[in-house]
């Protein structure tokens, strides 16, 4: 079903811990690098410099349901799907796949807010996402979840 | 009010991302490190060995809401509440509180898995929760969410 | 001259540090993924079983000379050479490279030992390294440090 | 004997890997918070801001001999040595210990640059170290590496 933007990895042994398997906090690593590798996929940078102000897009909200372990040296298929687009913020789902097998090992979804770096005191802003972005990202919203 | 369990810790140079604050995942690290230690607290080692298994408490689900975000050497506290005990897992709730002002930066939930590791397949398998341990997190399950 | 073996990767967002450059401890987790990516090449896994024995690849001493900070979506090159084979240790020499313009941006050295790991008391022991890797290693030590 | 500057810390979960001990790489993250810890309890912030500009501690070398491995939960004890002081940068020596029985797990060594952070291209330069704290650091200077 739906638009799916996918990037690979390999598992590397810094991402194992004690248990030999992927500790449950490099998912989100990954799924920030599979947004940004979407991102860039559409001509935008992420981290971009707008009229002197440096923009980002901060985490609003982030989960993730685990089903199998990964192990080191896997290949891993992560799958992006744009769920909902709204004025200053996305939200993200991902299905996380072995690609050994296509066995799903996470789902997670994430919301990410586009923001304003304030160069003095150094705060974040919520801050309207570039039109032209935003007709791209909203063109690419599926309705449900991505599909195994 | 209900039980909190709460774990100080002063934001390092190395969590911190090039927006200046500390990176979203980690947030998921200071989590499992105030479980681990909150385990401890009740006199149970984490990683432990029981009968020539070693066992271990995987992530079924986790997420995180972000209110404020943090800065390098900030001290933050998180509090840890027991939100359920099931026969296999426990289920957390974290608040997560910048020391200075006591503002809300994050609030989390992290549901884990007693699990078995197979020492010769690798395989990780869930498994009750040692009797003594579960009575001493059921006394501590708070009907609520823990407050501000 | 010599054997070069090189992997490329581009530096993630949760690489950065609030310097707004990928942190320099970093730089260790990339020589030690293009050294697991070289030892596969040759056939051999990293992490392998032999006669009930779990070995690895324990380093014993690690340094790195930083030239150019690296900087977020750069991509860049991971260049690995043997430096010098010994019965339980292999000496490697890495050079690190933005893509963009070849400019250096870090030279780097580790020594990895080859080990048993006692799965009982977990202790690790450093054991010759097989005889056929032994070879293929010492067939690619290069006789200076890899070349600009 | 010397100076010598000591933090204290517990092995995390997450910072050990699929071998059961602490990935090698986290040694430098320790190496690092001691080094800022230290820097504070001079009256010193790390990343300051100085006339407009923001100023940091790049590393340009640095260097780790492991002897014994460190396991979770194990507390262990960074101890720094202010081994060098140039006008620009400082050269640090570590020695971590296990505290349970004082052995020594690791010795390394750093070289930080004082550098001044260009806010328009974002370019590091190197920078003299504030006299106030150079006379501190030089005062603390120790004629050889760190004793056991």
């Amino acid at each position: 079903m739906g638009f799916e933007f996918t990037q690979q990895r390999q598992v590397e042994f810094a991402e194992t811990d004690m248990a030999g398997i992927v500790h449950f906090a490099n998912f989100f690593r990954w799924m920030e690098s599979a947004e940004h590798a979407f991102l860039r996929s559409l001509g935008h940078s992420v981290h971009a410099s707008e009229g002197g102000h440096s923009t980002g897009w901060p985490r609003l909200k982030v989960s993730c349901d685990y089903s199998k372990p990964l192990r080191f040296e896997e290949t891993v298929e992560v799958a992006l799907s744009v769920a909902e687009v709204r004025t200053r913020s996305v939200r993200y789902a991902f299905i996380i796949r072995r690609s050994a097998d296509g066995e799903v090992a996470a789902r997670g979804e994430t919301v990410a807010v586009h923001a304003q770096l304030d160069p003095v005191g150094g705060r974040l802003q919520a801050a309207p996402i570039p039109e032209s972005l935003r007709v791209q990202l909203a063109a690419r919203v599926v309705a449900g979840p991505p599909q195994d």
